[in-house]
C-alpha cells in the first residue's frame, strides 16, 4: 500500500544512504534530505503523490525527464511501479532503472506517468492494464509521454479524445478513438499527453503549473535550466523533411515506412 | 576488459531477454536487436564506445538526455561504469540506474560522460578521479553535465580551459582553473561541458554531429523529438530573476544565497 509515511521512510533511508546534507556546500545540487517534503510552509502540507510506471523496453528520457520536474513541486513523494520490484531494461538494451514498489502495492496515485518506448510487453499484460484502468479512477492527472498513450489507449482511456504519441505512430490512435493533435502535449480533461521523448519535459512544466501554480513551475525550469538551444531544427517530422524521416527510423531500428 | 565483443554480447542478450522483435510492428519504436550494431552500411563499421558515470546522488537527466542521443549512433556501444556494479540512487533519493560494470572493468573509452548531480562523493573519491584522469587519456571526447564539470575540473582537466557548468554554481569553475562562459555547451579541445541538467540534450546533438556527421545529428534530433517549446520562458537565471531564483533555489533544498 502507497502512503506517504512508507515513502517518507523510503526517502529518508536514502537520504541517509547517500549522504544527504555531506557536500551540499561544495556541489550545492541536490539535499535529498527536503525531497518529498514540503519545501515552502505556505505550500501544501501534503503534495502529490505521483507514481511512474516502468517497464521492459521504456525509452528512459520519457520518465526522467519528467521526473526531474515533477519530484520537486512541493511535498511531492515519488513511487517507481512494476510488474516486479528490481532492475527494468531500457528500449535499446543497455540501461537499467529501478522498480521500488509491485503493482499491488500501488493502490492510489494523484498522477500517474506511463512512459513509452517499446510498449507492446505492456499493451498485453492484462495485470498492467487493469493496474492503470483502476488507478486512473482516483487520480487528479493521468499522463503520458511518447508511447506511453498508446498504453493509455490499449487501457481504454483515450476515447473520444484529443491526443498525441511520438510522431512516427501518430494515425495508430485512432484505433484507440483518439484524434491526433500537433503540439508537445495535449491537455483533455485529467488526461495529458506529451508528444515523443524530449517532450516529456515540456508536459511536465505545463503539469507542474497546473498542480502548484505558475510561479512553482517557472522556478521548477529553472531548476533544470530548460532553456533549450538545439544545434539544429529537425525536432519534428515536418521540419527534418522525408530524408531525415527516413534516416531516423533507420537510427531507431525499423524499416522504413513504403 | 570493456570491449565491443563484450558489449554486443550484453546488447544481444538483453534483446532477448527483452523480446525484441516481438510488438514492433506494434509500437513501431525500440528494437533493441539493432542498438550497438552499424545501422547504416556505409557508415562506420565500428561506432563509438562510450562509458557513462554513473554514483549515488546523480541528476538522472544528466546521463538519460545524452543517453537517448549518443547510444543510437550507428555502431555506437554504450556501458554504464561505477564504483560497485547494481543500483545507485538518484541525487533526490527516488530513482535508481543501474551500473553494468565497476571502474577496473573498463579502461578505455572513446567518449566519457560524467553527469553532475550531487557530486561531493564523486569529487572525493580518489579511485573515481584517477579512473576519470586515466580514462580521459585516451579518449576522443570527454564531456560533462551539469556539476559533472567540477569533477573534471577535480581531476584537473579543466585547467585554463572556458567551461560550462549549474547555473547557480558558475562561479565554482574558478577553483578549478576554469573560465566560466554563457551556451548550453562549450567546446575546449576535446572536452565539451554542458550547462544545468536539460542542456545535454544540446551537447549531446553537437557531440553526435562530431562523431557522426550533421545529417545523423539531424536525425537523432527528431528520434528524441527535440522540437522544444517551453510554457514558460525561464530556463536561466537571467530570464528567471531573482525572485525565482530563490525559490528555484528553494526548490531544488538549498539556502538561498546571501
Amino acid at each position: 500500500m502507497f502512503s506517504m509515511d512508507v515513502d517518507r521512510r523510503t526517502v529518508l533511508r536514502a537520504a541517509v544512504a547517500g549522504g544527504a546534507g555531506v557536500g551540499l556546500a561544495a556541489t550545492g545540487l541536490g539535499d535529498s534530505a527536503r525531497a518529498g517534503q514540503p519545501t515552502d510552509p505556505d505550500g501544501p502540507a501534503r503534495g502529490p503523490r505521483i507514481a511512474i510506471l516502468l517497464f521492459d523496453g521504456i525509452a528512459p528520457i520519457d520518465a526522467i525527464g519528467p521526473y526531474e520536474v515533477l519530484s520537486r513541486i512541493p511535498g511531492a513523494s515519488v513511487v517507481t511501479v512494476g510488474k516486479r520490484t528490481g532492475p527494468v531494461r531500457t528500449d535499446n538494451g543497455v540501461l537499467t532503472l529501478g522498480v521500488d514498489r509491485t503493482l499491488s502495492q500501488v493502490r492510489r496515485a494523484d498522477v500517474l506517468l506511463v512512459p513509452g518506448g517499446n510498449v507492446h510487453g505492456v499493451q498485453t499484460d492484462p495485470d498492467t492494464i487493469r493496474w492503470i484502468q483502476r488507478i486512473h479512477r482516483h487520480t487528479t492527472w493521468t499522463v503520458s509521454v511518447c508511447t506511453g498513450s498508446l498504453v493509455l489507449g490499449t487501457a481504454g482511456l483515450l476515447r473520444g479524445l484529443r491526443a498525441t504519441t511520438y510522431w512516427s505512430l501518430r494515425d495508430q490512435l485512432a484505433q484507440y478513438g483518439a484524434t491526433f493533435v500537433p503540439g508537445r502535449y495535449v491537455e483533455a480533461g485529467r488526461i495529458m499527453t506529451a508528444a515523443g521523448m524530449s517532450a516529456g519535459i515540456d508536459m511536465s512544466l505545463h503539469l507542474a503549473a497546473r498542480i502548484a501554480g505558475e510561479r512553482v513551475a517557472q522556478a521548477l525550469q529553472l531548476v533544470v535550466e530548460y532553456d533549450p538551444d538545439p544545434p539544429f531544427d529537425t525536432g519534428s517530422p515536418e521540419k527534418a523533411g522525408p530524408e531525415l524521416v527516413r534516416l531516423a527510423l533507420e537510427l531507431l531500428g525499423q524499416p522504413a515506412p513504403r
